[in-house]
């Protein structure tokens, strides 16, 4: 039985990239180690001889379980990178520590008086090593590729149009500071989360994508869900929103928490309406109260708090085809009918604030009346809370606490674009963290695609962190696999924004695998893909010998009707091409009809 | 032996869709049956009693496979609708009696100086019956239903916003006749293949999609090719496009042109080369005119010629990250270097248009320079292919041929809307039928999200077919599980488009899921849905039992916290909630401050 455990606890870890190195940037201090991870390339074969490709960087969030150096024992939690950074700021002190787990764990609050939060600590013009971490994490050593040769090539890119996002051409830690004091992006960092490594969501970074985990009363257990965590962040998951409704509620999130790399999103109400036997009607503010103190001494990076659910609102909501479908937003509407009172979230929202400095808690403004099918798309209980959250957003930022907005849902694609429009003007540009949109409701079993089609074009227009959306939705719990697809498809359209949107180095991996799919490196093709696993097995499905892990085909086409083979038959008499191109030249000076 | 092959033959073909009726309406002549399907929905429960819910009418690809009235042999071919049409209009000469088969089948070919094209007829101002059924296809009894009071709720909607396309109010013939005479839309009809059901091709239109089938060299058979086909259409292609290689080519062709209730089109430049020992420069003139003509009398819809590759513009790929990734347009180019002759498809353009008109076989006009990589997207050599293109539609319109325009590959985002403004600029309007454009390169094994992401937009902005891409594009030939994948990927994608454009009726199938989903009728959400059968095995993974079709909640959130089932408890208490709009109305009368 102990074994069993043991192997349960262990069995889920994934293990490197294929072909891939775990590396670290080092920042002004010695304890500072940004991961990336970079993925070697082969070289190409030319008639010359080999020629190298240079290794690929890429952005990495799946933290310690992909570095051979770091033994990761699921029990004791992850190592405490930010611990030092915590302590030695001075505004915080040990409140009481943790005995329930194999390793007594320190929680913190901030000193009285004291405001720990990103936003705060940048507003007075103080760079923390968390927003340098972030700097060094974002610009991913593109200045110095920028003056090697051998990435020369690799880093042509399209311009983008980025619409009010604009990006440095250097991401310096300054910048990160600014765009945090501004509002314009956040910094979630719990300063009980010292397992983070730091990450930040705001438009002017790379697009970032969040995923959903946590056991309902239905179905699931807490080993499955830190196993999907887990594998979220190797698939590249960049925060995870723990959802739990079930009765393990604090241990699934305690258990996540200290193997977290990555910030970890809740709704508290969840844990309060548990709390309350699941009655709504007897949900009080002391019960949230006391459940937000709980989980920000966990450790909890952002809470979603539907604060923007008014009970003045509610009866725009009545005409529509699909009613409140937020979980929390509905918990809030029925509180507020059921007592004709106003939300007690907004009620006691500086109280909230007050929460929240203490551990520097991030908002994300929940959606409470965000559409559940096209008909109810930006409607007028929709831009009203919308308003609301603009209002609370005002107030947050007087506490120096951290904000993002939550939006979308259903939502077609000619009406994408006014939501991220509104969504700026009025929360005066805070981050926007939408779900999907989903573009159309008539495809269950693949609203994964529904949502990415949506969630590219809106990370394009700004949104800053797109939560995913998987092939379950609507129709059940999601499973690992689903959970893998949902990321994937996640990372797809995110990827695709920051192409679109111009962001510097995007397009480098574009480049680098597409030479290598030109070249026949069918393994560098699959390595340097967003889920090598899957790119190699479809391949191998049909030619599976390694033999053809070289061949100038697949069988898709057939070696004789390969484009990419033809095209190499046609550029291998370089000199005849050369002399075409000059007969080409001279033909046109001469005016040649064939030539127009 | 005998009854392997007999089971094969009929084995593969699907049922009826769930709950559904096959339906047909009727023209101005007897014999002018238009499908579509009717998705019955089970009444919604109230306390005054259950409320029926009507029908839904959806545009139906399938043909006679899902008639339970029709019983089908594909050894003996599909019922031949249009034969009397052909016949009657007096223009054609059966040439021959193709004796091969089970059933003699006649061969066709217009009378010496007539030209049987739809573009010809329409614009001498006649409506073929052709027209007609397209013009009842298209408008679906919407004018019918608009007046129904049944459907009055599910026929709201958002207006779209149609870049170019403008829609009537209602699908008259004389405006499929006008699009048609205009070039703005193609109806492929080949008189050789009288089992078609007309479809129409044009951005006034609901978009379409193309699915891809066809052997390679490497795998498959000709049993397996025909039943991807028909699944293919169950699952909702628009047409099909044959591109086998392998060595059964003409038989493979055969068999699924008479089996194939939808356009058939081909690149025929793969059986002359096949013709031509696979030997690239032993192509001829000769050898394409035989096979086009050999095709036509088959009965192909269209052809894709890569008539665009000129000797003069592929010098200008010699820069490109990825080459020529089109496959007739390496061929192509790699003819013309050999020779140092420009392509002959452009030389013989005429002729080609001589035997196009001979038998309506319509134009897909190649795209044998298409971007390969982002970093190749919309280069010139792209758009001088595209220039051409151009010149050659206004040459086929003179022969009154009918054109369609091939486009994309791999486009940024950003740089989609460019593709479609040039090509309605430099193409005079006729159709653009793009592949994707898939908006990043990094995801091979995921390409059919990739690219449904360009591929809704794309369609958003004006394109009237999307050739769909499998999750198996660049990695191998897919299977028919990727079929049904990418099929209803690019469902989602065309209907996104329909819904953004604002194509009248569109929305009202989301609306009558959405209701079914907020109405827990759970057998009416998966039956409205793309994909029946795996929106059902969804949600049964985790709640397989009948009564859970009827719950208030699924696994995803489990009874306590469906967000739905709040909503419905709260306006169950409808007193409830009318006083509390009377009291918002009130207190926002007297200026409350909570009702702000």
């Amino acid at each position: 039985m102990q074994k069993k455990k043991a192997e349960l606890d262990t069995l889920l870890l994934p293990t490197l990239y294929p072909a891939s190195q775990k590396r670290y940037l080092t920042g002004s201090r010695a304890d500072m180690r940004v991961p990336y991870r970079e993925i070697e390339q082969s070289p190409t074969q030319t008639k010359h001889g080999p020629v190298l490709n240079p290794p690929l960087p890429v952005y990495d969030s799946s933290g310690p379980y992909t570095d051979p150096g770091c033994q990761v024992d699921i029990r004791q939690g992850l190592p405490l990178v930010r611990e030092a950074w915590i302590e030695e700021g001075g505004d915080t002190i040990v409140k009481a520590s943790d005995q329930s787990l194999s390793a007594p764990r320190k929680i913190r609050r901030a000193r009285d008086g004291r405001n720990v939060t990103q936003m705060h600590y940048a507003r007075k013009g103080i760079v923390t090593p968390e927003m340098e971490f972030v700097a060094l994490r974002e610009s991913m050593r593109l200045e110095e590729l920028r003056s090697d040769p051998a990435y020369a090539a690799l880093l042509r890119c399209h311009p983008g149009q980025s619409f009010s996002a604009s990006f440095p051409k250097e991401i310096a830690p300054e910048f990160v500071r600014s765009e945090i004091a501004s509002g314009r992006a956040i910094l979630p960092a719990n300063i009980n989360h010292p397992e983070l490594e730091p990450a930040i969501i705001g438009r002017n970074f790379r697009v970032k994508i969040n995923g959903n985990l946590g056991d309902s009363a239905v179905t699931s257990s807490l080993t499955e869900e830190v196993d999907k965590m887990v594998w979220a962040i190797y698939w590249g998951a960049d925060t995870i929103m723990d959802l739990s409704t079930g009765s393990n509620i604090h241990e699934t999130r305690e258990r996540i928490l200290r193997n977290a790399p990555i910030p970890i999103g809740t709704v508290p109400m969840y844990q309060a309406l548990e709390k309350a036997g699941g009655i709504t009607e007897d949900l009080t503010w002391e019960l949230v109260r006391d459940t937000l103190i709980e989980q920000a001494e966990q450790g909890v990076d952002y809470f979603t708090l539907h604060a923007g659910v008014r009970l003045a609102t509610i009866p725009l909501t009545a005409r529509r085809l699909t009613g409140i479908v937020s979980r929390g937003g509905s918990i809030m509407a029925k509180w507020c009918l059921a007592h004709h009172k106003e939300n007690f979230l907004l009620t006691y929202f500086d109280e909230i604030c007050e929460i929240m400095k203490a551990y520097d808690v991030s908002f994300s403004l929940g959606d409470g009346l965000r559409p559940g099918s096209l008909y109810d798309a930006n409607d007028e209980a929709q831009f009203a809370e919308l308003h609301t959250l603009g209002e609370l957003t005002a107030r947050a930022w007087k506490h120096d606490v951290q904000v993002m907005i939550e939006g979308p849902g259903h939502v077609p694609m000619q009406m994408i674009q006014e939501n991220m429009d509104q969504e700026l003007r009025h929360c005066f540009e805070a981050p926007f963290y939408t779900l999907g949109p989903l573009v159309t409701d008539i495809a269950p079993g693949y609203d994964h695609i529904t949502s990415a089609i949506g969630a590219a074009q809106i990370g394009w227009y700004g949104t800053s962190m797109l939560c995913y959306v998987t092939p379950k939705e609507h129709l059940g719990l999601p499973d690992k696999e689903d959970v893998r697809t949902g990321i994937v498809s996640y990372r797809i359209a995110a990827h695709a924004a920051d192409l679109a949107k111009g962001l510097p180095g995007a397009q480098m991996r574009d480049n680098a695998l597409s030479k290598a799919r030109f070249e026949f490196r069918w393994n560098d093709q699959f390595n340097l893909s967003l889920d090598p696993d899957r790119a190699r097995a479809y391949h191998d499905a049909t030619l599976p010998q390694e033999a053809a892990k070289t061949t100038h085909f697949c069988s898709m086409c057939g070696p004789k009707f390969c484009s990419m083979k033809i095209t190499h038959e046609i550029l291998e008499n370089q000199s005849q091409t050369d002399s075409l191109a000059e007969k080409a030249c001279e033909f046109r000076q001469q005016g040649s009809e064939i030539y127009r």
